[in-house]
């Protein structure tokens, strides 16, 4: 990728697609194309102005594209990419917009490399932003604004794929996280679909109940069941292929939750309540910490990491991991390129108080890394080093 | 209790009672008397104007009472309200406040029949509302705008009684639901002591599996966790008095809850994606009808703005000042960032009937803003190729 915008195409016209092809226009593209097996669709989405051009073939579609986004169900991804791959130029960088990363990340690595078409320019990508509506008609420039897009490298996919990709989505507005293909689905299970089951079947014990007594206004009546229950109102036949195709790790999430729930039980049961008091306390003190309420002032406590970065590849994945794996929150990230051999750095932004905690971590990663004296925003690429 | 407006005496000046003092008198009331037992707190509502007197003991309080409020802990209904029947007026409608009603409320009949002080003339009340703050100086005279006031009458309650508190209750803008004392715990088992539980079960997997993984960012991620898992973020100190205090319900809604959980747990081990289906669209349609929209109490839901930010400074006050001045309360607030360029956004709760208003006074105020879609709701990958 040059200095010049990127041409962008987007296959898959739905509101994930759409919105991306509208985003990726605001923010300004070499040029955005967009891409729908369906003809109705397609010019619906031509008749909104989505893209610049909308057309019907994939291969016409990237012949000149920089950056290929296939926003299309999980199981299609694998043969959308590998027919992009194949007509794309070369250097093209290929993601796709699943929710689910491991199937179709390993198909795809494999499919191309198999094909000899290029492995190390693809990674997978999860936009963890939607909405109930769909279709063209929903798109929304500021879908990402601010919302998290999973990026899961392999030890196929090359650094550079990854760096120009988060820098292209962070234009977007998302904050990009970098997490291995397996990690992310458990992730998910746990903090995606878990919740969903938990307050499916609230809603269902609810409805159980209030049946047999028929006071259904007290359920009204708690903004706590109102939260708790919330997703449960979602429509079912989006989650049964997401549920199926986590099966393994969604069974895991259920099994913990099960056994810590089963101990909750067990303290009530038994009147234990110094027991309960400290599960709770737990819980409460994790919430708080999971999703923190950000005060000006810890904004502020922002600090940066160096790391120095030499042409081996795979350095910026295990950089991201490592911190990942400390439970170390990336706040910002951006490459500092040098002019002198090739040697660039890695810019991480971290809180303060985690900013000892990182650079041990890096070293301990076989990275070098130090403290950035001179903390001027990480995102403007060409700081000097 | 004639056509004049009924002398009011509420008991315990902490968040609940101030704010039935301030309703009352904002609705209008003979006279507001307001009591409690500590001489700092009693400084602290007189200073805030909370009632026109502000006492000490219970019987110089009550002396030309029509309505008397316990605004208490469940503990010390039993023995306030006795207090409270010798000193009033024998025509005075005694009431309470606290969360559970089975207990309480037998005990009061008895002492009340024992003392031939009149059982007849109390019922049992529960406001469902509330705040993470407390003390005087939290209280807030719409507090109870559109709440749901539970009513637990028993054999002995007079008719006049009920109906008369029910009718001085909607004045004050509470929804008034009448039901059995044994039935309103066993309902809020399953409506808000259920929910609690199964939240902070939810934040302590999500925080067993984050420290095991490390990566917290992407459990902010999803909206669909932040809300199920909101409640959790509760002071344990307040959830063990009613846990403990409604232990038989609370154990009958676990173990129901713990029997649907293991069905869905099947139905996902076994791939029984039909069974699956069936138990999530009756969970969907469940909440739907459990918490319709449209209601006074759905508009009392909260939803999220996000107003995209860049670096310029003073945004954020920009935001927060606009919305207050709108008098546009502003339930939550968070920051989302972005990564490159400084371009995050800022998350802010409201009260959903607040919603459209919060964005109209945010783009008037020059900023970008548009509503939070959940990012919770599947769908995102869900685009047509």
């Amino acid at each position: 990728m040059t200095a010049r915008l990127p041409r962008v195409t987007v296959i898959g016209a739905g509101l994930v697609g759409s919105s991306i092809a509208l985003a990726v226009r605001e923010v300004g593209a070499g040029r955005v194309v967009l891409v729908d097996a369906d003809a109705g669709v397609r010019e619906r989405a031509a008749a909104l102005g989505i893209a610049e051009q909308v057309l019907g073939s994939v291969p016409e579609a990237v012949g000149d594209a920089d950056i290929v986004i296939a926003a299309v169900p999980a199981g299609a991804v694998p043969e959308v990419l590998s027919a992009a791959a194949v007509a794309a130029p070369r250097a093209a960088i290929l993601t796709d917009a699943a929710s689910l990363k491991l199937t179709s990340t390993l198909d795809v690595t494999s499919r191309l490399s198999d094909a000899k078409a290029g492995p190390e320019r693809f990674v997978g990508g999860h936009p963890m932003a939607g909405s109930e509506r769909s279709g063209p008609e929903a798109a929304d420039a500021q879908l990402f604004q601010g919302a998290t897009w999973g990026l899961t490298p392999t030890a196929a996919t090359a650094d550079a794929t990854l760096t120009e990709l988060s820098t292209f989505l962070r234009r977007l507005g998302a904050r990009v996280v970098a997490l291995p293909p397996a990690q992310h689905d458990e992730l998910v299970a746990v903090v995606s679909h878990l919740p969903q089951v938990v307050a499916s079947t609230l809603a269902a014990v609810a409805a159980d109940a209030i049946e047999a007594t028929g006071d259904a206004v007290l359920a009204v009546a708690g903004g706590g069941f109102r939260d708790t229950t919330r997703i449960a109102a979602s429509d079912p036949a989006l989650w049964i292929p997401i549920l199926s195709g986590n099966r393994a790790a969604v069974l895991e999430a259920l099994d913990a939750y099960a056994g810590r729930l089963e101990q909750v039980r067990v303290a009530v049961a038994e009147a234990r309540w110094e027991e309960l008091r400290t599960l709770l306390a737990r819980a409460s003190t994790a919430r708080q910490r999971l999703v923190p309420k950000a005060t000006p002032a810890a904004l502020a406590a922002l600090a940066d990491v160096v790391v120095p970065m030499d042409d081996r590849p795979g350095q910026l994945a295990t950089a991201t991991t490592a911190l990942g794996a400390a439970g170390i929150n990336v706040e910002d990230l951006a490459m500092r390129h040098a002019g002198d051999g090739g040697r660039g750095a890695l810019l991480v932004r971290v809180a303060a108080g985690d900013l000892d905690r990182a650079v041990d971590v890096l070293t301990a990663a076989g990275l070098g890394a130090h403290v950035e004296h001179d903390a001027a925003a990480p995102g403007s690429e060409d700081a000097s080093p």
